[in-house]
């Protein structure tokens, strides 16, 4: 793909990741670049979210997306058509990046020419909610076909996010999924945690996530 | 619960994982018990699998359980009312099971007492395929709403995998998911793989799974 730029990104030389991550947020905050870490389990919807984000958007901020993956460069190159800069961050088998993993896609990109970046984490909600990424928010898709108890089960994920997206609420007639259970236990894990239902191909609950990055946005750079 | 016992695994302290995992392959087959290792994302359904595959099996072989999960027991709750042995292994925030963590399961369910083992990782594409658990035979499950372009973005749990069970395959109707493709994918990475669509939810296409897992199992242990 001639407009999809890959890098490989190696494990990070920083002994200490929460320090390096505080670094790059007091960088970014004075670069005026919001960056958003969005994380999830493989298939809840990342991309499709970011697609339509993406074109909602693009006409009010300027918008970067980081791709990590193991080594496809299949959601770069979505991107790149939805109309948003993208390049796509190889972990080499890694399940998660680090500070200096973003640090070294943040200089590639060139995140001060964007009021928005957003890393799309590698898929696994386990591992990625382990380490600092030095993001200003860090954003959870839950989607419907997984299942309501998954707060229960990886609870760090829930409480490391300041918003979590519950995806693909186009299906709930055809799952047992409540909503009720998995709200009450994403709060328990995390009681200000923002939660917007939406369905990322139809756009339905859009509003209110994307007034919800608006405003965080506009807080971080203003 | 009075009938899951719980054990918290250490990460193993052999510096070389695939030998102590072909021990523990030789001694699993001394003691004819089968050993399958199920992976999958969190929410494909390895539990709703588990269960049914339990009940129809159970009068001809005895089956055990072991959950790995980061630290929720509701898996294991779920197994020990179907009415296999179980127990729930918990990792404490690893991301995988790695060949001495499951060990300690197999010391503590007693593997020797039973035809087949299943042990149920963490939920994860990533880290689980990077270690040789010890299994007999490795399975993965992939659902449909995940999307069929897995294969693609997780290539090496499509390649370390001797079977692969599509699940969820009821709601095909309502996801742009393509069969063909997921096929002609996963046999990209991995020619040999045996590829079986079910629902775990109603039990289409489970007597092709089950029917593969009897004749693994009998083989194995003949």
């Amino acid at each position: 793909m001639d407009n999809v730029r890959v890098i490989e990104v190696k494990q990070s030389v920083f002994a200490d990741n929460n320090a390096e991550a505080e670094r790059i947020r007091r960088q970014l905050k004075a670069e005026k670049t919001f960056l958003v870490n969005l994380m999830s389990s493989p298939g809840a919807g990342k991309t499709t979210l970011l697609r339509r984000t993406i074109a909602d958007l693009k006409d009010e901020m300027r918008i970067g997306v980081m791709e990590a993956d193991i080594d496809a460069t299949v959601d770069a190159e979505a991107i790149a058509a939805a109309g948003a800069a993208a390049i796509q961050i190889h972990t080499g088998g890694m399940c998660h990046l680090d500070a200096g993993m973003t640090e070294q896609g943040l200089n590639e990109i060139g995140a001060a020419e964007f009021d928005l970046v957003v890393l799309e984490n590698v898929g696994n909600l386990v591992c990625p909610a382990e380490f600092d990424t030095g993001a200003s928010k860090n954003v959870a898709i839950l989607s419907v076909p997984e299942g309501h108890d998954k707060p229960l089960k990886y609870p760090l994920m829930f409480q490391v996010c300041q918003a979590l997206i519950i995806n693909k609420i186009d299906v709930l007639p055809y799952f047992d999924f409540d909503m009720e259970k998995v709200l009450s236990y994403a709060r328990v894990r995390n009681p200000s945690i923002e939660i917007f239902p939406v369905c990322a191909k139809t756009g339905e609950g859009f509003p209110a996530w994307e007034d919800w990055l608006r405003r965080q946005t506009a807080a971080w750079n203003g």
